[in-house]
């Protein structure tokens, strides 16, 4: 067909600036020289931490999420302080959640959370030599430890408990790594 | 500490009502009796086909993503239409975007995408048997089509060409599952 795979902006109208999103709706020219319009939340980024006890628990965080007006149970994570560099705001947000320092954290992956609608990118980090820091959660933040041996987390992700895509992503990479 | 994790919402505002999202702020109550404010992003849900061919090839449909100005290689995905049954859309989706038709589909797992501000869900199908059926982009998708074998699959990770969540996910489900 010899499309070439690209939509250029010609104007876009902001919606919304929140403090967690922007929403931004592009008139683009699609690859057809056709128009059409595409809706966009841009959002800072975030990273989350898959942080694993000495003894192999995985540290889980047990939330209210409003969107889905349920708790679940998630990897602890957060969103990008501006100007906040991915691996410094996972040492962070670990602290922070947790209650955990680590001794080591490398970044395993990086993914978009969902490219069609959203440039929200997540920094995955491992988290290993946990010891005992200071929690400090934010003012609107509420949330419960939990600490789950792996073959646990697979039952939880049965039962929709653990039911997000970052969450189970870390877990099958732990998994895939280390069985 | 004994706080009950739950956002009770006091009112909303629709601040957009769009093609694949709404826009919604919540005023609610946090579980500390304060009051806070929540951005939602509603969104009707979507499937996404872990497609593989009869030599194990993995199915990719690579198109250009607006909010992220690139072009990326995903598995075939498509939002779920006003009272479409998952399974059905997984198999319209599927067909529409790569012309396989597939004797054999199973949902493998389900997942939020970024459950911090929207509720997109997604399910995720195993697509077995593939044959040709008619492929038939919407007026508004270009893609293009690429079958690879899963250790290419885990070089275009590497590479960031592979780089969403769901692709990941439904990669790493595979090789958990059939290595």
């Amino acid at each position: 067909m010899g499309y070439q795979l690209v939509e250029k902006t010609l104007s876009k109208e902001n919606i919304f600036k929140g403090r967690i999103i922007d929403v931004n709706l592009h008139d683009v020219v699609l690859p057809n020289g056709k128009k059409s319009k595409r809706e966009v939340v841009n959002h800072p980024g975030a990273v989350a931490v898959l942080a694993v006890t000495d003894d192999e628990k995985l540290v889980l965080v047990k939330q209210f999420r409003k969107p889905l007006d349920k708790v679940i149970a998630e990897i602890p994570a957060g969103k990008l302080e501006k100007g906040e560099e991915p691996k410094a705001c996972a040492l962070r947000e670990l602290e922070e959640e947790t209650g955990y320092c680590a001794d080591h954290i490398e970044e395993i992956m990086s993914f978009y959370t969902s490219p069609g609608f959203a440039d929200e990118i997540i920094y995955l980090y491992l988290a290993k030599g946990l010891k005992d820091g200071k929690k400090q959660t934010d003012e609107d933040e509420f949330v419960e430890l939990m600490e789950v041996s792996f073959s646990e987390a697979m039952n939880l992700i049965k039962a929709n408990i653990i039911h997000d895509a970052k969450t189970i992503c870390a877990i099958q990479h732990w998994l895939l790594n280390n069985k």
